[in-house]
């Protein structure tokens, strides 16, 4: 699956989560990724080996199984951050003589402006520590920023991912963002002399009905009149209001007459 | 858990899972709002009855289980929406006759510039269909806007509790987000006249290793200079540089003496 990057410069993006226990989370990680848009997934001594083939993580992947198959596992973070140039931390806590933190929205758009991610083929790598422990302080220190989802002050205790589902959609959102699928054809607005239409056709109705006394109207037609032009109607809805309208104007004479 | 919204109405925010069939879902949506700030959650003709006591949902849930404890069980959406004034679906494929579509971000930054979100006591509510099928459409006629999170458009295919942790965190962000917890005191950053001391002691330790020329010193002290400025060192790590470079000159003058 290509990255389809609004920006001209190609961005590698990586995923890496180190010493990861659940495998149900590693396959949410997964999928997470794919609606996103990213594809490289790296694995830092998983509690389980055979972790890219457990069930849990299969069945959590749904269909970003590719993701998992393709992820790699090393046995040091060193190596899983070769050609890496911009490493993101992730964590709760910021650690003494670690980079500083910040919250994933500002730093991208912060860092994208910078010449380095102007250049030709930038890695960035996002990591992720244990679910119970988070990130150990010597491999926070392997990081240019302390990433921190700013989350509710008395319980920060997200999901590995739902915190991998957070920063890849913040990241995709600085690269550009995709489109947002719209419907085929948005329905013609009604103009100014439709609606005025339909409103006359309306009070012919209403007086009709007696339930609007043309000698003491009050305000009843402004008050329609505001709440139709908030409503903002298409031409198919003023048609339908006219149709109404005109079926009580029908009645009424049917049975007057 | 009170919501601290910086804004000064009061925005009753509540999430209603439409025929949800996991519970280990509905425990991870519990996460997943608690984490935002949120504790308002209904279930509308859940597939288990039980599914708020569930193993798998507790277990997902993780702290979140005064959510699921407090949430309620209806058996129709329009019993759901009472008490709230903005409803908000999540759908993937626009509807036919169904409200526009629109990303949440977008959404949420100009719907709280309309009046009604300055009104007391509103309420908001998000809908999210189920797992397999994604919203009915007569759910989707029940509210004011369509949310679609932009995903990729090959893959699309969010889980449920991520979806809910998406909208979750950019609903937060638009009432104004949580701060993020930085270190108690900012290193503090050595300035001009400390970097040219330090410099000035490296250059005499780098003749002293015969690393620099003196007579031929090329661009060795310019190309240091700008790769200490990048770095924007801190005062601490000033007088670290000021060690090794006096080191340098110690262990050489022992040497040679």
């Amino acid at each position: 699956m290509a990255e389809s990057s609004h920006f001209t410069v190609e961005m590698h993006t990586r995923f890496i989560l180190i010493e990861p226990s659940h495998a149900g989370n590693v396959g949410a990680v997964a999928r997470a990724m794919k609606v996103m848009g990213f594809d490289d997934l790296v694995l830092v001594r998983p509690r389980w080996a055979d972790v890219l083939q457990r069930e849990e993580a299969l069945e959590r992947a749904s269909g970003a199984t590719d993701v998992l198959q393709q992820a790699k596992v090393f046995e040091h973070l060193d190596q899983a951050l070769v050609g890496m140039h911009h490493v993101c931390a992730t964590a709760m806590t910021p650690r003494d003589f670690g980079p500083s933190t910040c919250s994933p929205r500002e730093h991208f758009a912060q860092w994208l402006q910078q010449p380095l991610a102007q250049q030709h083929q930038v890695g960035v790598a996002f990591l992720f520590g244990p679910e119970r422990y988070g990130m150990a302080n010597e491999d926070v220190y392997r990081s240019h920023v302390c990433l921190s989802i700013p989350t509710h002050p008395e319980y920060g205790s997200l999901n590995l991912a739902a915190a991998v589902q957070l920063i890849a959609y913040d990241w995709r959102q600085a690269l550009g963002g995709y489109p947002v699928a719209s419907p085929a054809k948005p329905a013609l607005a009604a103009d100014m002399a439709s609606l005025e239409g339909a409103l006359q056709h309306w009070q012919q109705a209403l007086v009709s009905l007696q339930f609007l006394d043309p000698n003491q109207p009050k305000k009843l037609m402004p008050r329609l009149r505001q709440m139709l032009m908030r409503a903002q109607p298409s031409q198919a809805e003023v048609h339908i209001l006219r149709g109404v309208a005109r079926s009580i104007l029908r009645m009424l004479g049917t049975k007057q007459g």
